[in-house]
């Protein structure tokens, strides 16, 4: 597999790009009858502009409104990386000094008794800021506002999702000819984190291997404990590649599995693949949790499946949508998210197969190709 | 110096530790007239639990009050690594599960009326969820009302702050012996990491390297320029040691520097002296930035000084308090912060020099001591 060439990158987004994106989420605010859109640090920030300051103590914040240019607010010592970036040319940038009142300084941009959706991720220092600021103005969190501002993928975009995937894949198709047995699961993290680099990721976000009762816990990431014959493995593993983002888990298997393991594990893969099916356009985010969980549930194990089915993933590897009960939110050609139920048996093993797949014009399709069986491995 | 021994790891912090620490947040802000705090994944739940998750759209919260013992409230499926935390049993955990309505499980720890201190990076969509949750109460950034909650170091972590600091010295002094004309700045960077690491540090959080007109950039990182002969470079560098921070900067010449480059160092190393005889108790934070700046007034380069003088350092590389103009706050013992003026001549050069000091009974005490004259480097 090694030896496969990989793809040539992408051609990176212009600023033309960005600024298309920055007047769709004008226009989409103003749809929804918001004053504008405040963006802080963080991926809405990159996916809007391709900026990727650090969020910190002090404010910088991207103000977009239907009746006016885009303005990015950023301290004085920031200023010349915010014009270096590649959609700096589409904006407008204005900066504040140290020991200068920062919210003072976006006040003026705001419309005193506005509504505005702010990023869910923007420091709550700075919305109190604001809100001290503009006490007539209201806030409401982006994705509540406008969830389809980047849960909606374009050509492009899709384009780089499933290279992301193709990537994972290949890691995936390497690791299970690694030995586990015998090796701690911090040691089989590291080889998938180097597959995922040696693949084109940029950027790991995490290397999950639970193998035994760790494996029962579904925020283990990987520590000392030394795999053996016998036990089940959960890799969970994803991070960015050209700027999107990869996501994938199997359940592997050190050895000949009892029928006890292979019993939840193709309850799990029977989820999945019903979770997979109920992606369609128009199909309510909940209804991709409901299938799944009603296959797991009816196998008696609903009380162990203690997650959600799954999450959005574009420029970063979680963000909405969510598939789960209550997320009533109809499905969009062009989505971009994780199915991964699971089941997990505390002190013994846990089992999660998860996949990345996109609704299309009428249907679904999947950006890991992976084969979803309980691989044996040695 | 690779040979002196590193001194052996501090004792680490215990659950008695954090349930004192966070007995002492809830006296203090019973103290300020709030009715609790409540802390989001970050440095201050690090600070008060030990516990470090990541900041993601799941709610987490520490919940103190004076009236009640804390309660950390947490995603099911991370209710295993909260417990596993060395805080957790001076708490009590309680878990939220995915399609429920987290801000109504925190509700009823809350007075309804009352006013609370949010960590500064808190998610607005999570204080967003509490102001829905509970219209009535209010809310308050944490370091605006208990500025002290993490500023006053005690005497274990002072004894960190100071093995960091000596630390990043011996990185310094390593660093200067190494070849810089005809390397990368991301070269050095890059060594500038692996002695951070070598002399204990577990997390770098940045090396930079400024070269020529990237020293005049105080947020450039660390580039693909070739350093050349005649060059003036900005070193800042830090992490954690032990769980506490590190944060030191010099400027260095390539060969023998020019009068210009010579007179331009001399008056940042006049402020700096200047900014740090200033720290004793009962001073002022901004007096601190305003002794620095007045020698660089005066010399003429006022505009050319465009940030604060310096920021705390504790369990993260950059918190409160600030050393910048308004900042009022008296300057109590056991502070930490670093004081370092610079001058930015664009298209140019730069110059910084940082130490690192704290308040003590009568005055200040240096974490670093290494020279502030200007290395010349080959």
């Amino acid at each position: 597999m090694t030896s496969t060439p990989t793809p040539a990158p992408p051609a990176p987004f212009t600023a033309d790009d960005y600024r298309a994106r920055m007047a769709r989420a004008a226009a989409a605010a103003a749809d929804a009858g918001l004053a504008g859109v405040l963006v802080a640090p963080g991926p809405d920030l990159v996916h809007l502009t391709g900026y990727r300051p650090a969020a910190t103590e002090r404010l910088t914040v991207l103000v977009l409104s239907a009746d006016r240019e885009p303005v990015l607010v950023v301290p004085t010592l920031e200023a010349p990386d915010a014009a270096a970036s590649t959609g700096a040319p589409a904006l407008t940038l204005r900066d504040w000094t140290d020991g200068k009142d920062p919210y003072a300084a976006v006040a003026p941009l705001l419309e005193a008794r506005g509504r505005f959706a702010v990023s869910d991720n923007t420091w709550a220092v700075h919305l109190l800021g604001l809100q001290r600021e503009l006490p007539s103005a209201s806030y409401v969190p982006l994705t509540e506002a406008l969830p389809m501002l980047r849960a909606v993928k374009d050509a492009r975009e899709l384009a780089r999702l499933e290279a992301a995937g193709a990537a994972a894949d290949r890691a995936y198709a390497e690791i299970v000819t690694a030995r586990f047995a015998g090796r701690r699961e911090t040691d089989v993290a590291a080889d998938l984190a180097a597959l995922l680099r040696e693949f084109g990721h940029s950027q790991v976000d995490f290397t999950v291997v639970g193998s035994g009762p760790n494996g029962a816990n579904p925020h283990h990431e990987a520590g000392e404990r030394v795999i053996t014959e016998g036990d089940m493995v959960v890799l969970d593993f994803g991070g960015l590649k050209d700027g999107y983002g990869s996501d994938t888990t199997r359940t592997v298997h050190v050895g000949e599995p009892g029928p006890a393991e292979q019993h939840i594990h193709d309850v799990v893969r029977e989820a999945q693949r019903a979770g997979i099916e109920a992606v369609r356009p128009g199909a309510a985010c909940q209804d991709v949790d409901r299938a799944a969980r009603e296959i797991i549930d009816q196998a008696g194990y609903g009380d162990l499946f203690i997650h959600r089915t799954g999450h959005g993933i574009g420029v970063t590897t979680h963000e909405p949508p969510y598939m789960i009960e209550g997320e009533e939110q109809p499905l969009v050609p062009g989505m971009c998210f994780s199915v991964e139920p699971g089941i997990y048996l505390p002190g013994r093993f846990g089992v999660r197969i998860e996949d990345i797949v996109t609704v299309t014009g009428d249907g679904v399709r999947r950006f890991n190709t992976t084969p979803r069986e309980m691989a044996i491995v040695e």
